[in-house]
């Protein structure tokens, strides 16, 4: 059973209950997810690469709560749109892996390099 | 067994083929979300709550993908965070459901009119 | 005497006073003005476009704030980039004007309706 | 007289040719900001600091662009909301002077440690 579909489900519920749905267009969910990606963004924005490596247990707990709160909203809109998160997610990685083959870009990581 | 690990697993090995792991330090895969996050709200800033709600299928396709594209950075952030999302989520709507009470938000949903 | 000179002045001596130029190197820079964006985008989220139209004192106060925080950080990221901003606007009205001939966008508004 | 007034005058104009204020609610334009403001973090996802203070003229043209892009968003967003940039801003300095007084934070620039 997906785990995914039940967190959707209850998701579901939850506004449901409350009366949210009336809030929770797709273009409102996706700029909810904006402001909580960047409410995740916010604590590494002054970090060095390597301090955002080894957060403290406060910075982490912090950043647990936004992740959780990016992943609510991000099922949200996927339900609104009819999207099986996890279905696009592995026809995304087939794409990737061919769009970069491990043996030409695991030498060069020209992908990055290149922006 | 849990579908969010075992898209965690295909991207981790996914980055390690490549020598990717040098570039996604937290920091830098809190930036590339919120890069995404903005491709995923680009389609829907012109238009209507009416209009989000009844996308062409072309529109969906292009939105599908970008909630993929944030879906996978969302779990390789936290990976590289040690962080659980399914058990994040889970405490997060409990945490939720205590702090809008459906019997007081329902009738007035005032965690959006008091914006 | 230029004002966006001024302002750009005053926030360089701003950052100098406090040795903060250390933490504004571009990258930090364009992660800020992305999350002080998000802040703006916030009050928003939930609002329809039209009650965004008629904001409350209280709402536009900190709107105003935000709009304040947004110019910050864009001053000193053009600062630290050597661009002159007034000067990139101009050169991107004038390839705007190309791109989007008032006489054939006026009747159609296809820029919005074909996204 | 004022340069950003001359933008705004000139962007209000530009608007109005095309019919386009029907667009620019203030709730549309905080979106677009934030994802010109994604479109100018992107060069930056993946580069360290120390490169992001060392970019190609090819980069630096394409953030220029980006920069212009965020500014006439933000010029347009304050004069839908009646908002005068420049005075928002000096008065955010006087306050932030307050707030992280320059011989406090120079010795420990706690505001970026704190995080």
């Amino acid at each position: 059973m997906s785990e995914l579909k039940d967190l959707r489900d209850e998701l579901r519920a939850f506004a449901a209950e409350r009366d949210w749905d009336q809030f929770h267009s797709p273009k409102n969910l996706a700029s909810a997810l904006a402001v909580e990606v960047a409410e995740l963004l916010e604590p590494f924005q002054w970090l060095t690469e390597e301090q955002s490596r080894s957060l403290s247990d406060k910075q982490r707990c912090a950043v647990t709560d936004e992740l959780a709160d990016v992943q609510i909203y991000l099922i949200r809109l996927a339900d609104k749109l009819n999207v099986d998160l996890v279905q696009a997610v592995r026809a995304r990685i087939v794409l990737n892996a061919e769009k970069y083959p491990a043996t030409i870009f695991k030498s060069s990581a020209r992908k990055y390099s290149d922006t």
